[in-house]
């Protein structure tokens, strides 16, 4: 048992922050939440007492979209336009990669993730068991999104991976989903469609991430993506669409109907000149909202602080108001948005029973001050350095700069820069 | 003498990066940039050996606008358009405002510059005996920028400004300035320019933030405001325009024939919904650009990190081109730019006989890897957390987040907690 006390505590789910609260976790819940009695702290016996000092507890953050194994591309093929970076550079440097690469690859995003107070990630990508083996050694949660894409001989691995991969560890699960339409075949997406409804799942895909995106959709099939998906029954059970930043009226009625997350990547988007996604919009219509990096080739960082700060940002410029997107909406989105978004329902906020995924935010720095608002100084000033804990799963995986994932640091950016320097090379 | 060894260097002025040299500082100075000999070290007796284990030495950026004492309306007047936020909120509070208060807001400041590796900031303010006393007793170096307004009553402080605080300290010079053509009457502008042409000094002053701004002068002089300015002979010795969001090509032009800086903050620009400043159309007519944040009130953090990825991806949105605004030119603003803009030449490169403004980036953590890209990992994944070292003027005043400034940081952040009380009660 592991005792967080003397502190501030954000729940998120009840009001924006409380004093005096204490939060206990047992293996790896949140076992109370509240101001004890004597007796009841008496008759405790810790494993650890954190004194936080009056710093802050808060949920962790959660990132909705994101390409883990992609860290080796960071600051590779920058300046492109999406599709010549895609078809040009990435899928050319993917079709080098095996399992042990993303395995690699996978833990130096782990660590990342930690240093930004993450602890789940919506992970698209392929070799799937290394990627798993990385997540599961390392303690960190995530949720595979299948990302098949071709023609529908795919749908059988989408199939099998959804059977094997859930329930394989608490630490993993596996949502049904395809890269997206432009990469799929009419076939494919219809039988994801199919699967849906045979196991009453939801689904998540890109849509909707770039203008040449859609209007070729439209050409190919008279409707937009989200009109097409959902002819095929795809967010029948809900789902979520990353990125989204075309979206139609008749798109955004079928996500708030249908109960789908926007995933939304403002990092990336503002990277590949993308465009802004209507955000200020899809919150008015009461649709829900995830926040996500998208992949470090495209980002380049997993700063779940940058992506808060651009998401109010790109908002209050495109809606020329100031007022536009404001904090708690903003923070709700990177929290509790982004675990629902996930399916990860006991991730999302502080409250007795549900999993210790916790950080502890350093109010004692120079951004931090003065406490006028401290969901406010998050968002509008909170970098990677006030992140003095990441717990997952009642676990410290990162604490005062120091990582506990087994593997050491050295040894990950070591193989990582082995890795991209053998990849360069073939 | 500190010798730096063992490292990476980026000097900025030519090359990127460059492996094997050393940078020795001797008092305030950088005395040896290159590979010394054998002969050379032996000779030699260092203060500090510092083996930068592989780690980034460059130069520090330097902050080109900023406001450093309303660290106390951080997070407290946010979500308002900036006419209603300038008048209703930040002037109100200011007129509360004391030397004693100034003094403990602006180290509050000092500590945030410090942990985003800056060693410089152009500020504008007021109460500068206690401004200068808060930076000097830091040793944190500033540019001191006239910030009066009203009436031509005012022009007798500004030049008595001018001639006290230039050569007053190493650390500390003053450039003519005014606050913006809004908030001061024409013959202040007009008694503005005449001391530029008795002192052939530069000045720099808030121009064309927002198009309110614009637009209203057009009304008042049938001109913008830099066509105003350069009537009145302001920029005819150089100088800054702070934001330069709304700038005809007329406007450009003059700040292209007199070597005028423009200064972008588009942090601030983006968090009051003024706009994206054309800094592409800049940067290709060749007009020097410098970096900043504005002041806490309105950013609401002072992280150059920040700035420096908003400046390259509100570029590549705004000109719907993913290669727009690469890394390096973010990089020149951010350092060479800055400096530059507050005619601090000796502060902008690493070269032997520059002033020791230096930094050490931290390459061993997860956002700075794999090193595809050492200038793209700064601009697209750095931030605060990768600052390991800052120095001013020789002096080393963070490392490894421990600050050396005299003061305690607890006991600034007490002081402002205590300042922010007594003026929300008062």
């Amino acid at each position: 048992m592991i005792r967080f006390y003397n502190g501030k505590v954000m729940m998120m789910q009840r009001g924006i922050e409380t004093e005096n609260i204490e939060v206990w976790t047992d293996k790896d819940k949140i076992s109370f939440v509240g101001i004890p009695s004597a007796e009841d702290l008496q008759n405790r016996h810790f494993d650890r007492e954190y004194d936080l000092k009056g710093n802050l507890l808060m949920p962790s953050f959660k990132n909705a979209h994101t390409h883990s194994a992609m860290t080796f591309l960071r600051s590779y093929a920058d300046d492109l336009p999406l599709q010549d970076w895609l078809f040009k550079q990435v899928f050319p440097m993917e079709a080098k990669l095996d399992g042990e690469k993303v395995y690699w690859l996978t833990k130096l995003a782990i660590l990342e993730y930690l240093t930004t107070g993450c602890t789940a990630a919506f992970d698209m990508y392929f070799e799937l068991d290394d990627y798993v083996k990385a997540c599961t050694e390392s303690g960190f949660r995530s949720v595979l999104c299948g990302s098949i894409s071709g023609d529908s001989s795919a749908l059988e691995r989408l199939e099998n991976n959804y059977l094997k991969y859930n329930g394989k560890s608490p630490l993993i699960s596996f949502m049904l989903g395809f890269h997206a339409e432009y990469t799929c075949e009419k076939e494919l997406i219809e039988g994801v469609g199919k699967l849906a409804a045979k196991y009453k799942a939801p689904v998540a895909v890109h849509n909707s991430e770039t203008a040449k995106e859609v209007r070729e959709c439209a050409e190919k099939y008279g409707v937009t993506p989200t009109k097409l998906f959902d002819s095929f029954g795809i967010y029948d059970f809900g789902g979520a669409g990353f990125h989204c930043v075309y979206m139609s009226d008749e798109d955004l009625n079928i996500f708030r109907d249908k109960d789908v997350y926007a995933v939304h990547c403002p990092g990336s988007n503002v990277k590949l000149a993308s465009g802004i996604a209507p955000i200020t919009k899809i919150q008015s219509m009461g649709i829900n909202i995830a926040l996500g990096t998208d992949g470090p080739a495209s980002n380049n960082c997993l700063d779940m602080f940058r992506e808060m700060f651009l998401m109010t940002g790109l908002q209050k410029i495109a809606c020329n108001d100031a007022s536009a997107c404001p904090a708690d909406k903003v923070l709700q989105a990177a929290t509790i948005g982004s675990a629902r978004a996930m399916t990860l329902f006991d991730c999302d906020c502080i409250a007795a029973g549900k999993q210790a995924d916790l950080i502890v935010i350093d109010l004692d720095q120079p951004n931090m001050q003065p406490l006028n608002n401290i969901g406010k100084n998050i968002v509008y000033s909170g970098s990677k350095q006030n992140v003095k804990l990441t717990m997952c799963a009642g676990k410290i995986l990162y604490e005062n700069g120091d990582f506990f994932i087994g593997e050491k640091p050295e040894t990950i950016y070591k193989k990582a820069n082995e890795i991209i320097g053998s990849m360069k090379n073939s």
